[in-house]
């Protein structure tokens, strides 16, 4: 399916009628609902005109939505209209005039010139857009950001105000979470904010301690913001469910089963707050956040922690709740009902500044429920997958947009194997089954402070890459394939910078031992 | 090979006259020397008695190398013995009382059951009890430390003394530097001193800066033992060279190229100094040591760092030249000496704890440069490689002895697949030649106070040894591999656990974001 096409789906799949709400639920409850909003129905004598609601962010972070959305769009037309003058005079100057003036970018000259005697490689090209149109949105991040950037309802001084130094999220690496921070969080990117994707949301507890520590050695030796050093770590997880397909579209980690992949999520915190406390006694453990995501609207459920810091599974407060009770009153009025349902559900157990935190996300999260009560027709028309690419290695961390690409988070295919073959499988629906190749962007962060640290990232590019293309040699071998390396720095302005072929030196570290 | 074909070939090169020793050398140079010890030659007129050596240490650790030594020279003979009475009554009985008596356990019940039938399995039996054996040695560490553990040179307290709170060695991976700790540096184990063993000494960068984070954030956090907190952290390299024969027997990861060696460790150390120094602010960073080793001899020399912490590629102390240069002249005499060559090649650079340190080591070395003299026929008869079994994953840490296991450090076949080609190519000549197996051990670490950490060793065990089996698919259907897989606890009691298949459950952790 080309973009077109599944643009043509999604406008159908909009226009579909709307089913019949469900009875009004309980603040708290695990709703299992069809395809009506729970929050509000659009068009069915409600008002879903929240007075908390940020509209003037909503008309800011939309426009962000449609000018990344426009950036893919714009491929397969481009394409076609290059494929049209192909034998005409003036092409390759032609077609890169179209390219620049349609996609923001150049294609490679090696790929127009030979044309006369091959034809142009259309699947080639059209992978290589895919990816290259993803690198253009991240040039432009820092553009596209100032949009909403300076707008949103959290950022490191409201963190640090609520007496936490560091924010570490993990969400599920599902496509359908890559909006969290701007668009569900309501949350401004920024160096006390690091998000770490992982399947089912199962972050790996040595990598996260090893994330703790380089914040702990800031803190105790002074290197953070002034004011920061007598607060703490938090340690956010975000497992998601669909509330219209519960069963097929919930996360596939899981098995679509809710209950579990809340549950998984949970055990991963407790265990990250064990393994520090006993690593390096007692209290020395972050405070932990558990954040449930509907997928099909965007509507978050926040699970408070108790007096000891502990979380419960069942113990949670819905924002979709929320914005149906206190929809339609002032936001003096709804403030204090959030405020009453945070302090009834806490029951004095939360910190005065978790406490705050929760209400803000809360009330931040009614914004992104109306964002797609208007902008969605009440629910994601693209329930599953409908990502462009897929991502293995690190993922970008620029580009906030839900299902950008399939993300199998890995440093080596023999570990993510399973993840990748789900990726492929996708993808044989999405792409293969319309004659197009499945774009792969091989991309792995490093960090510009440590010598030598871009050289093995650019290694391990190399093979990784060589590594998927021995898995799916018969896909790489019929041109089905198209992998892009790519490399960021952490540290720095080299962003998603794209290392080309052929290799400058052998994909292999020094090998060890050989004694003839 | 078998042990015993192995044992007699050493005694034949033991037995080869030395060569005519090379002229005497300046204590800093570069030797390029043939058979003869440049120390000391025995049997040529010079006795070989210098006053500073621990003869005492020197008769425990000589004990402890032939009791761990013994444990695998008994395999050939035991298994032969159990051979000869496969057919008689009570063979099962009797095999395991062989077995407990001569090596110190049993046999697996299976193999030794359904003999009348096939035969018993030779190549099995074999591979298994070399890496049994080996666990033998791990559970019988505690007692064989006890030997030499309290007499060592230098401790935990003494390199506190010295400034050090933490110690982090990286030899090269190579198997002749296994006795590193007890042997060449007189160093008791303890938790105070890491040994992190890479192929090249090429440490990894990343890895490094979470254990110096790990000590940071103890030191900061007033977790160190008292008084430790106002030290710094010490990492130490050490490449090695054959002074023997340096073209063919150096460091394989630097093409034997000792001048390579060097400088990449160095390199190692400078980039580690840079990352800290740039993630943390100045003067975070680690001091830094770069030893030298000559593997015939197990003589060090010791790269001295200047007052910036800068290590110099050629400018080192040789204790070989030590040893020649003070030997015959009484103790008191032969430590100013010592001391008056650091301070003249420190030229004041130096800390009065690293000099200190520095000349600890240099003396403690002159014992295993006469250990190798008179126990070793001045040089190893075995200048090459000698190893037991192949150890895949991270190094144990409770045997010390050279050339116990060729060394394949991994988390996974996919990066290691260069080091573990080259460790099958020699087993391929030590064992496979002759009839034999190849013992793989594939082994990993973990930390009990990190929740599910046991788990997720264990399934990096299935997930390497099924890689390994695929890999080399051709002797594992032959029975020429024989992988054994095994965990250990760093923070417990649990070291070196075998883990028994089949698979309690599936080798993937769980698969991501498949939605169909």
């Amino acid at each position: 399916m080309n973009t077109r096409q599944r643009q043509a789906a999604k406008l159908h799949m909009a226009k579909r009628p709307a089913l019949r709400v469900a009875p009004s639920m309980p603040l708290t409850s695990m709703p299992h609902i069809s395809m009506a909003n729970p929050a509000c129905v659009p068009g069915s004598g409600q008002s879903c005109e929240h007075a908390l609601v940020d509209r003037a962010l909503n008309t800011v972070l939309y426009d962000y939505e449609n000018r990344v959305s426009a950036r893919f769009g714009a491929i397969v037309d481009t394409l076609k209209a290059i494929l049209a003058i192909q034998y005409t005079p003036d092409f390759v100057s032609r077609a890169q005039a179209l390219a620049a003036q349609n996609l923001g970018y150049s294609l490679p000259e090696s790929k127009l010139t030979q044309t006369w005697i091959t034809g142009l490689d259309m699947r080639w090209l059209h992978a290589y857009c895919v990816l290259r149109s993803f690198k253009f949105c991240v040039d432009q991040a820092l553009v596209d950001k100032a949009l909403w950037l300076p707008y949103e309802a959290i950022d490191g001084q409201f963190l640090r105000d609520c007496g936490f130094h560091t924010v570490n999220i993990t969400p599920c690496a599902d496509g359908r979470l890559q909006g969290l921070l701007p668009f569900v969080f309501r949350m401004a990117p920024g160096p006390e904010i690091t998000v770490r994707a992982y399947a089912g949301s199962l972050f790996d507890i040595e990598s996260d301690m090893t994330d703790w520590a380089h914040s702990e050695i800031l803190r105790l030796s002074g290197g953070l913001p002034k004011g920061a050093e007598s607060g703490n770590y938090l340690k956010i997880a975000v497992y998601h469910f669909s509330s219209a397909s519960p069963k097929h579209q919930g996360c596939a980690a899981h098995g679509s089963n809710d209950e579990q992949a809340c549950e998984a999520a949970l055990q991963r915190l407790d265990a990250l707050r064990t393994a520090i406390d006993s690593t390096y006694g007692r209290g020395a453990a972050p405070d932990t956040l558990l954040i449930g995501l509907d997928t099909d609207l965007d509507a978050i459920r926040i699970h408070t922690p108790d007096a000891t810091g502990r979380i419960d599974a069942d113990r949670f407060i819905d924002a979709s709740a929320v914005y149906r009770e206190t929809n339609g009153i002032d936001p003096h009025a709804a403030r204090a009902a959030l405020h009453r349902a945070v302090t009834a559900r806490a029951e004095g157990a939360m910190s005065a500044g978790m406490q705050t935190l929760v209400e803000r996300l809360l009330e931040a999260n009614l914004s992104q429920i109306e964002y797609v009560i208007q902008h969605h027709a009440g629910r994601y028309a693209e329930l599953g997958h409908d990502e462009h690419f897929i991502c293995v290695g690190d993922a970008p961390t620029k580009v906030h947009i839900r299902n950008m690409y399939y993300f199998a988070h890995l440093a080596t295919v023999e570990e993510g194997t399973a993840d990748l073959d789900v990726g492929i499988k996708i993808f044989t629906g999405l792409n293969l089954a319309h004659g197009l190749a499945i774009p792969v962007l091989v991309h792995f962060s490093h960090d510009s402070n440590v010598p030598g640290g871009r050289d093995r990232a650019v290694l391990r590019c190399r093979r990784v890459k060589a590594a998927i293309e021995e898995r799916y040699a018969g896909l790489a071998a019929h041109g089905q394939l198209h992998c892009q390396m790519a490399v960021s720095d952490r540290n720095g302005t080299e962003l998603c910078c794209f290392i080309e072929e052929p290799p400058a030196h052998a994909a292999h570290g020094p090998s060890a031992g050989h004694r003839p």
